[in-house]
């Protein structure tokens, strides 16, 4: 059980880690940064940092977090539960639990396709290390939009009778994956995914697997109050989820790193208060 | 005339002026940093600085302002004086005007003496090379707690019958003055300054010149709304007072360098804004 999860790692995230840590705050910063900022060539508006790319900035400020003694853990987080005292957070066949939670998920929220949240559950899955044994020798879709895509498709592959990718080629992927490069358009089903609708054509398939770098924040943690496409906070950076705050580009405009650092330490700061 | 005014030279004064160069807009920063930063030792949690001091991190950031642009200016804004589109700010005898001010002034708020407010501009003056023609062979007091005090003091000395300085000890000091260390306690005066009390004894002098770091914000801006202590300001950091914004301690907690660089970055890309 760890004091404080934050996820997301990008600035806010690990400001959010390093003042947990001088608070001495357990806290573990879950994820891997794929965002606009991870693209950025060139940052000459974050004080102290001056003319940096993204990566460096990136790579420097999880060795500070990691030294403060921030437990890093990558992958994606399925689902927040709250329980009494804490949140459980589904990571694949993992969980891990902690007794507060800081969302610093960025601003890119993914669009759900059409008939997907209808069908979570009923053919439709996040995760092929949980649910990939009810597809076993059957016929599964991966739609492959986030990091641990080739990953999960290569285990799916061990199970079912087959695998159809919907992605870019990738070396990694097992040979017996099939990699179709038409995007998917919606999936169909009425009680249970019958299939998908790719380039115009209706595939059948038994399941559909869909691997985001983020969670829609809808399915992540429901019943969160929103401002538009943007978390809505107040100036302790506390959500409508009481122990649960936000921080960064997830809260609205302007997507800058400085005010993601700041909003990260102030969310943090406020986590620890209410933890003592 | 400048597009932006920052007034204070710490992490959100810095922070607004690399993003007001950002968006092209021209600025100066105003002060020269005596806060707390400049006495902290180690600072561990500011995102991408790992384990510096105070001094270093301003070093650094005040050299990345200067170099995407912004002009840099020593000195203490006395005044802030709203005109039809802009504001000019008067500093000792000079004046710096520009069309939108963001305060970056920090959480030390100076205690005022009793009797000051009374006696301004009747006797208690700010600024010795403004006033001090008024005092020329008069007996005037110096209240020595800010980096101009020696300067100023120097002038009035060259002018005036005799000065006395409240203060430590400088050898920067004209020999003319004289150094008193008791601590002043009241200034004295009905409708004009008669004398002050120091260490428990009445001096009479013909004026009063003090000369700190900060101005206190009521005398700097009236009209300004507070939150008790702190600068009132919206989710823009934008004050009461149209085209003037605050960012960093004055707004309030959390009293760290994260929270201020994002609120000198959202406080100068909302002037940038205003400014299209």
């Amino acid at each position: 059980m760890f004091d404080i999860a934050v996820i997301g790692a990008g600035p806010a995230g690990y400001s959010a880690a390093l003042n947990a840590r001088k608070r001495e705050k357990s806290v573990v910063v879950i994820g891997q940064n794929t965002g606009w900022l991870t693209k950025a060539e060139l940052i000459e508006n974050y004080p102290g940092m001056p003319a940096i790319s993204g990566q460096e900035m990136l790579c420097i400020m999880r060795r500070q977090a990691q030294d403060m003694g921030a437990q890093l853990r990558p992958g994606v987080v399925h689902q927040i539960i709250a329980m009494d005292e804490s949140f459980a957070m589904s990571l694949g066949a993992d969980f891990i639990e902690a007794k507060k939670v800081i969302l610093c998920t960025g601003a890119k929220q993914p669009r759900l396709l059409p008939g997907e949240e209808k069908l979570l559950g009923r053919g439709v899955s996040y995760c092929g290390t949980c649910d990939g044994m009810l597809y076993r020798g059957k016929h599964v879709a991966v739609i492959a939009q986030g990091p641990e895509a080739v990953h999960e498709a290569n285990f799916l592959a061990s199970l079912c009778a087959s695998v159809t990718y919907f992605g870019s080629k990738d070396e990694a992927l097992d040979p017996r994956v099939t990699v179709r490069s038409e995007k998917v358009e919606s999936i169909l089903g009425d009680m249970h995914v019958s299939g998908l609708t790719a380039g115009g054509e209706d595939l059948p398939f038994d399941g559909v697997f869909i691997f985001r770098e983020t969670m829609a924040l809808s399915s992540l943690i429901p019943g969160l109050e929103m401002d538009g496409a943007f978390i809505r906070v107040d100036r302790q950076m506390k959500t409508s989820i009481p122990g649960v705050y936000a921080a960064g580009d997830c809260t609205g405009l302007p997507l800058q790193v400085a005010k993601a650092v700041g909003e990260g330490c102030i969310a943090a700061l406020a986590a620890a208060k209410e933890l003592k």
